[in-house]
């Protein structure tokens, strides 16, 4: 379970304190602050605020291109029309925080996009919970024959056991030895700073995380998509269901152009002309390379 | 004047329109969203949206430092230790957005903050307001003869009055031309994004301009100093004041560690210890230029 | 004349003062250092200095995939791979430093890239010199009849003199009157950081200009495309030709999949397959706009 | 050890091959190149690339003040006005690329820095060695009682023994599970991305980083101070040393400044002045809490 009865209560209390604001409101937003949307076995992603909405891009977008964006004749154009043409200054002026709750090893992955704003809990100061994360049966996979950094088939029913028990076994015994030695019972009680450097990287922290919508696309399209290690896909997947509910119509538009689209290389683009053309394209004649050749097919067939 | 009948009932709409939201809001920003704070004899800077309040950043801070905060005992309190400590994190949680009207040669110098968001009014897509930054007589000074980035005395009647003159007949004449090129009437019409480089940079821009408060902040103590030019300077005291009202705890801390502070370096530290003791300290013994020495003496004298 | 005999003389020793390094060099970058590459009538880029080059991209990139790396038999495939699947960080540890001059309203759109370090030259502290760019007439072309921010025909004789002749005397006479403002002949001197604003912004100026490779990238996607200003588009231009000797390989892959690459959205890769497979398609059944459907005609014709 | 014989004689190779370049050149730094500092029990800090010296900072200052400069008589001089007068951009122009090994709860504060480039190792590709951080005994401390995020009293010797060898049993047990699970002898074996999962944080990983020097600085002032934690403090330390032999006009001006200077609030100068008068000041009358008057009494006294 993600949260504990004292969380729950500060929920639903921050859900009850409602106040007049002359501010742009999105709905979609206002019906899913604070409430915690549950991700793997007991972490968590909730909004804890937000800054504008689809009108906001809009108007952002008339401000700088003036008069030149009468002829789109309506939002959901325009903002199409932005994302099909990389203007990115417009989907800048919206912003979102967030509250995550995500094991160490999926945070060190995350916080490799820059562009953010950032407040980990710190283990310095505060002493970390006994949570840790254990995938389920089905995602405890064998390394890929095909991709270096993937996944493959699921590992079978006593190796998946022994995975499992290992998994559980380390954690439990890590994290009895950093209570035993930060204890200061009958003891000092080491440093906090020390002892945290014995717990694995699935065990969970948390963080607020504040993102402009423009850099929380691009977050989205390398950690939504298929080739993203699962453990951060599904948080991704959770907040494209969040922002497809804050500016619906930005999110159409990044799911045609960015999740759903594709970028074709000169040589490619060339091939699906000749191929249009009647003409018969080979690997060979391509100039691709044969793991190129084979990813160009997958897109087009 | 800066705004338009049109603008100031488009204002007036906006700040009819109120609805419930979840999210913090800050009393002092609902009293100023959207209203035109003048600046300068065209310009303005008005708040457009803003996230979070004083609580924000006390909230982050306690998710970082988790229960190693709560020794400080109230907001005020841990809001001074985060400013004093340089914790820039907690601050960075706020956001705000701001229009910004101004003339071009202050955009110049404002673009050079990086880390926020921008929406520029486009001279290539729009034909730009004959609006130029003339002014005022007791703002019309001499290069510095000390300083050689400043402006010293004022300029004596005959001479200011003649500057005065050259700017508005430089301005009526250039913005003359520029409609006279861009014009289509029995011609062509030169393209906007050629004609717009025949004005000089004292004609009015515009732009949508976001940050977060630690950067704000960063802004304001560079450019709210007594060494900034009088042109910027005055947009950075109104932002002062909007900030004062939206995040008070915050901006009371950033006014006695940054804009009422001051560094001292390692050498000046020794002086200050040694002038304590009793011991007559010169600029010679004191390691420091003449230049570093005079700006020393003035900070404790 | 983009260079006095001066700046001539000091480019010539700076080239004749070479030493040993260990540090990785690039051969097509030696014979470029300090040289000055003409853009537009005054303008300028050279190279300052740089980091890096092809094997370093390699050699960053074998660090962070370790032997996930090894099935990619050489370094020209594997700088394909990371082009094509946006692996942006080994891009990142290359750097160069640029000397550019450029008029101020190039400079303009050019800042808004913000991840770059620029040091500029100040006109609050120093003398603009009388340099002003006016366009050849073979770049003195109409507003675009199809696109807001374009430009359309060439201006036909008469009006293109016209156009000349009002920029010509407008530089002139602007940058008469700065000189006569700032002169403290006979009278006090208005200060520069106030006489600047009188000068248009063709008027040229300069700065160091230093970004990495990934983000030069960027830089050189948005501006050496064919919708890009001219004025900025030599630069970028310029700039391309300066990296292809840098980074042959990188470039190449650039080259392939951006400047000449394009991004299909999801429903334009679906009409892509429909039609692959004999399918007539159309506008209307291809929920893309108009303005959408002609340029995806024009990507696949 | 933090070298194998393979990684010496690859260093040692590449401090062999020395080329010719036009670029700025430090001596300092040619001596350091490639060379591994060793940190830690398993870490060290090498310099892979650099851009820029004393003279790059001084060049580019000349190019944006112009003859303003002027009056500043030499190198040093400007570079210390500079740095007093908070001018970063200069010092953005040196860049500098090192090769850092480090325990993953070392990076983990690291990485919060986000305006730097980074490639690390990915244990979703490759297999992490078997090196852990065992702390030195001076260093295993207790939670210290005054500062919630700090180490206090060495521990004794019973309880800092059983420290140690909880610390190295739970490395070596995690980790021998790590190899059983990814094992694919008679067995499919666990896919890396969730194997690493299980190793604690005091595992060694490695990077490269590469960052200009005013963001290196800012680095070296919060984490080269004394309240900075003893495991990342030392790599600052290494650093600064590199930096030292780099720059060595911008080293000594970021240690009177920064490292040794302090920041004074309004409140404080305040006191300061009344002091220097002969008043007697106490914290009472001061304005200041109780935390911040011992602060600034240990910074006079």
């Amino acid at each position: 379970m993600a949260l504990s009865d004292d969380q729950k209560n500060q929920i639903a209390a921050q859900r009850e304190s409602s106040a007049q604001t002359l501010r742009a409101v999105s709905p979609g937003m206002e019906e899913r602050l604070y409430t915690a949307h549950e991700v793997l076995d007991h972490g968590f992603v909730r909004v804890i605020d937000y800054m504008g909405d689809d009108s906001a891009i809009v108007q952002a977008a008339r401000v700088s291109y003036g008069e030149g964006t009468k002829h789109v004749s309506n939002d959901e154009g325009l903002i199409r029309y932005l994302m099909r043409h990389w203007h990115s200054t417009p989907f800048e002026m919206c912003e979102i925080k967030l509250h995550v709750k995500l094991p160490v090893f999926v945070a060190r992955q995350w916080i490799r996009h820059r562009t953010a704003n950032v407040n980990e809990y710190s283990a310095r100061y505060s002493i970390l919970d006994r949570e840790f994360y254990i995938p389920a049966p089905e995602h405890v996979a064998a390394q890929s024959s095909v991709n270096n950094q993937g996944r493959g088939q699921l590992l079978e029913g006593e190796e998946a056991a022994r995975v499992l028990e290992i998994l559980k076994a380390d954690s439990t015994r890590t994290y009895d030895n950093y209570e035993a030695m930060i204890s200061d019972e009958g003891q000092q009680g080491l440093a906090r700073e020390l002892a945290r450097m014995n717990l694995p990287t699935n065990i969970y922290t948390q963080w607020y995380w504040k993102v402009d919508l423009h850099n929380l696309f691009h977050f989205l399209r390398l950690r939504a998509d298929s080739h993203a290690q699962y453990e951060i896909r599904v948080y991704a997947e959770e907040m494209c269901r969040i922002v497809a509910d804050w500016v619906p119509l930005a999110y159409g538009a990044f799911e045609d152009y960015r999740l759903g689209g594709a970028t074709l290389s000169a040589r490619a683009l060339d091939c699906v002309k000749k191929m249009l053309a009647g003409e018969d394209v080979t690997q060979e004649k391509s100039g691709m390379s044969k793991g190129e050749w084979r990813e160009f097919r997958a897109l087009i067939d």
